[in-house]
């Protein structure tokens, strides 16, 4: 399946996974009809269903069947774990749009206007209702997977494989809040795009895929190491194209992560290879949080110039080679091959 | 086994478990493991694992052997649940103790406070960890139920059951939400029981040790109903314990709940059985916030005269008979039967 027939595929199954919810939570109170109606709104709203995707493809990879009907539930599953994290991400990031609309939090904002006055009351009131929403999609994750039809041994494996996931993701969201204000620099770029991006957005839908079609072990251990450089190098490229990227396809807006304090892997190794003088000049215009033209313009040439983004570029270069050589040894016939070959370019050479 | 011989075996597995999640978690970051450490404190602090009690309870009922190993994962799966729930409920709720000491909220202001200085930012950093923590038990929940040994079909089915629990206790938690502000009285206390109370409380741990040991679709109906019963009664008596109980065993202070707006079912029976000048001198000692000794007195007698006490216990007497009758009609034994009378008592006529 292409990427385009299993977003199709996905949207359908997600529709009906959201439209039952509806139905059932109408049946308690209409109040819980309206938020599981925004929680369909915000599961129809976007995303790319990538991890979805991934996890098709790996089971196709090995199935001697290649329809994936009776895996399907885990393809939805794993995006609920995304889209529960996302929810839960934005409380703690106070964002409230999302794919380019409100999301849980903003529209009960909207909602919650009509009867508490004071703001923070509201906004808390709102956040409230988008923490349930994501504690309702991650256990209906659970849910869904339960339903694969599949060995019992292999929904044991699968189950264990995502609570691994959510357990590293996690992980991964802790490090990413806390270097924001701990400075000790104990928490690397690289464990956190590990941890919060690499386990449940790669390694996961993966070996889940594979695990389901009967993969063998050591093709198990192959993926999973493969899946790993995938995602860290994935996340190296979203820093740089949040720098150097073009806004209007990244919808990102330039030095967004840069100013939130992000210590991305750019930045780390900016400290790493940048001059005194030149670093003094960044923190300088950083400190400053002047956003004209120039300060930008001279800090993506300070990131440039000091040697940090052809660092980064290496390293993803180094990630590639390893990712490849890794799907070489997959004992696959070089059609399927060529697959996680794309795979490696879609993720870590793409432009937003 | 009895409630406490209950407890002891749970707080030992529930102390594996968080144990080998903090070598887990150790292997991430140390500032990760410190999470960990903080969930480890919540979930041996307190609680009587009333919820694995009824677990086991309903599977040593029906169960040809007795011994509650195969199962223990699933009774630690609905505790955690519970702990989930507890921590997510404490952000909402804005607390900061539980079970007497901080909770992972209140024990993070003070860690975040040698970091964040200003106290709205701490604070939001420390429920953004409590929210991740609440994720983690929730994901680990249903690692655990995937656990248990027991046919496939019986896996399944729990796992619906303790979804299904979920979505019911997060669609009662919004509703007891939403009715301190929405006005429009369509939110009736008896829904929020229903939902936030029997049925991850009282219907899923009853249940699932019943699916588990292999009982007849007849016995689980009989006992769903059952246990919405005692779940919708339970939570009634805590409404009359938190207005008449004593304080010192309650552990809540008298009329916090009405202080906080929550419309109790007492309240509800006050509303329909108080005289207009009775609800005029109660709803004016109240909306005075007037928390002194006469005052509160006064609000009691008024709750006393007005009939609103005597509708509850009514109330609780009719579901308890309701209960009763129920248990009488399972295909049990004397003894056995006689378990599922105690639990009425145990949770219809407690003192605290």
């Amino acid at each position: 399946m292409s990427i385009s027939e299993v977003k199709q595929s996905i949207d359908r199954c997600l529709k009906q996974y959201y439209q039952s919810r509806i139905d059932d939570a109408s049946k308690i109170h209409s109040r819980y009809q309206y938020l599981w109606e925004n929680i369909g709104v915000q599961l129809a709203a976007g995303g790319k269903r990538f991890r979805p995707y991934m996890l098709i493809m790996a089971y196709q990879t090995y199935a001697t069947d290649p329809d994936p009907q009776p895996i399907l539930p885990a393809a939805i599953a794993i995006e609920l774990v995304h889209q529960a994290m996302l929810i839960h991400d934005d409380i703690i990031d106070r964002d409230t749009i999302r794919h380019g609309i409100q999301n849980i939090s903003g529209s009960y904002r909207r909602e919650y206007a009509l009867f508490i006055s004071e703001a923070g009351e509201r906004e808390h009131s709102a956040d409230s209702s988008a923490l349930l929403a994501g504690d309702l999609l991650l256990s209906d994750a659970y849910r869904l997977l339960s339903q694969v039809k599949s060995d019992p041994q292999s929904v044991l494996t699968v189950t264990n494989i995502l609570s691994d996931a959510v357990f590293s993701t996690v992980g991964g969201e802790l490090l990413d809040i806390e270097q924001t204000f701990i400075s000790d620099n104990s928490i690397a770029a690289q464990t956190i795009a590990r941890h919060k991006t690499a386990s449940y957005s790669f390694v996961a839908p993966l070996t889940i895929g594979a695990v389901l079609a009967g993969a063998s072990s050591g093709e198990l251990g192959l993926l999973r190491r493969y899946a790993a450089r995938l995602g860290i190098g994935y996340q190296m490229r979203d820093d740089l194209l949040g720098v150097f990227g073009d806004e209007s396809q990244t919808g990102k807006s330039v030095l967004s992560d840069i100013a939130e304090g992000k210590r991305t892997y750019l930045l780390e190794q900016f400290d790493k290879c940048a001059s005194p003088s030149q670093k003094a000049e960044f923190y300088q215009l950083f400190h400053t949080l002047d956003s004209s033209v120039e300060s930008t313009v001279r800090s993506k040439q300070l990131l440039e110039v000091s040697g940090a983004r052809t660092s980064v570029e290496a390293e993803i270069d180094s990630l590639r080679s390893q990712a490849i050589t890794l799907a070489r040894q997959l004992r696959l016939d070089c059609d399927r091959q060529q697959v996680f070959y794309q795979l490696v370019d879609i993720c870590l050479n793409r432009y937003s």
